[in-house]
């Protein structure tokens, strides 16, 4: 079982917190030190337990870090590893939370190019999150039994991967490793593409017919509540693959729509049925 | 209260089989009876508590109601009130739970349009189900708090709308009266369209990715759960309004592509933050 002396975190919202409960639940730090812009998230996350201290100064708030954890919106993650990068000590081992891979392992290669040795970094995208933000609605069980997809490149050195990969595990996760690339082009489907469906679909929702949905409409658009600021930079990191995704699924549904004007029952069934299958086999292989 | 000595519930699934529990639940009838094709149905049916007894031949279950309700597909509700308007008590009332209205609405006009007395048929829409089908998962409180739309015609006389809205409303339900047509065009977008977006979603996975999909995935496309054969014949019954819906879709989907595509950070954003007021709007309106 790994186990730290001092843990940084930061960024404490909903996955940061969740990372510092899961961290104390299962006993595996001795210190864990959130870093956050606003003292509010940072008492809020000592106050639920998922942080022992919280700082605003990054440097030093990593300064005794073995590991540090990047938890923050993407387009600023590459940004906090380098700086953390330049503060914590040179053994430690430093990865992010990102639902983007590439733009932020080159951004963070490309900021670490002039060292030769120094902390290590490793990008991580646990597969696992809530419509809801903030410490407050932190979990220490947010990790268990869901994938996190770890993401080297050609530079990572094979221990920095295990360690990376063993510290996910002592939290719960089942761990894949990907390329970054590979990684972005898959979760452009997987994870962004639904959201990019429920938010077209709420979006298309007038006003008044809202008292006419039930069920079907809100789980279909159940993320479409979650914050536009963090999807809006989720989109722009990984745009070629989104737009791509986007375009998967107009064809999904140019097919359905032509099937139904045209009165083809044969292939409007067999769209119904394949995306039926697809649910069963989501649900055969577990949470 | 209205209380009746005898009801029919012709088929018993999921809709069905929780009519027959809250009438039970709620002492609104002193024997209910349930028709249906499957005798193995019909003894689940009974044996979860939603009927009394269950009988094979619509005529015979029918003899004696004073209350009929059709549960069964959309494309063969008109028929089963039709057959059933023929073998009930003149005094009784017949109605549905049909998710389209105006052409089954149509065809009981024309299926009845000889008769000038006999029994009353009022079109319902219970806002209320599950991805789940079958007796087996029926609920005494599904339409508790839920919304049902009746739609009477110009033919329909007032008293029989009263009586239909007061039955729902002794479930537990809130009431809406809306024309067929009015309640097709607006339930296209509010349940129809939900379900062809996450049917789009579900078929366009691949998969092969299907073990790197989360929570999103999974909620945004719950309902591509659901029996494809049920909604083929719901889809085609509102054809005309569901491709509307589509079309609607699409040309959010667009605005988000080409917004992304683009770059314009300004639009992308007031999407996304138009789709999050959408969910608290909803949200504010209560279950």
């Amino acid at each position: 079982m790994v186990e730290y002396d001092t843990v940084a975190i930061v960024g404490v919202g909903l996955i940061g917190g969740s990372i510092g409960l899961a961290l104390r639940e299962r006993k595996l730090a001795q210190k864990i030190i959130g870093i956050g812009r606003r003292q509010q998230s940072l008492d809020v996350a000592r106050e639920v337990g998922a942080i022992d201290h919280g700082v605003t100064n990054l440097a030093n708030g990593v300064s005794q870090a073995q590991l540090v954890i990047v938890t923050t919106p993407v387009d600023t993650i590459a940004e906090r590893v380098v700086q953390a990068s330049a503060a914590c000590p040179a053994g430690a081992l430093i990865t992010d939370a990102g639902s983007t891979k590439a733009a932020i392992v080159a951004a963070v290669d490309a900021g670490l190019a002039s060292r030769r040795s120094g902390p290590r970094f490793v990008g991580s995208h646990p597969l696992a999150g809530d419509h809801r933000t903030g410490p407050e609605h932190a979990r220490g069980d947010l990790f268990d039994g869901r994938v996190v997809v770890v993401t080297p490149t050609e530079h990572t050195r094979p221990a920095a991967i295990t360690e990376v990969s063993g510290f996910w595990q002592a939290l719960g996760a089942n761990v894949r490793t990907m390329k970054p690339a590979e990684h972005d082009a898959a979760l452009a489907i997987t994870s962004h593409l639904p959201h990019i469906a429920a938010v077209a679909l709420a979006a298309a929702t007038p006003t008044e017919l809202l008292p006419l949905t039930a069920g079907g409409w809100r789980d279909t658009t159940r993320v479409a509540a979650a914050d536009p600021e963090l999807w809006q930079a989720i989109f722009t990191a990984n745009r070629e693959h989104v737009l791509e995704a986007i375009d998967l699924l107009d064809q999904s549904l140019a097919s359905l729509r032509e099937s139904l004007e045209q009165g083809d029952n044969e292939t409007l069934r067999s769209i119904l049925e394949t995306a039926a299958k697809r649910k069963r086999e989501r649900d055969a292989l577990g949470d």
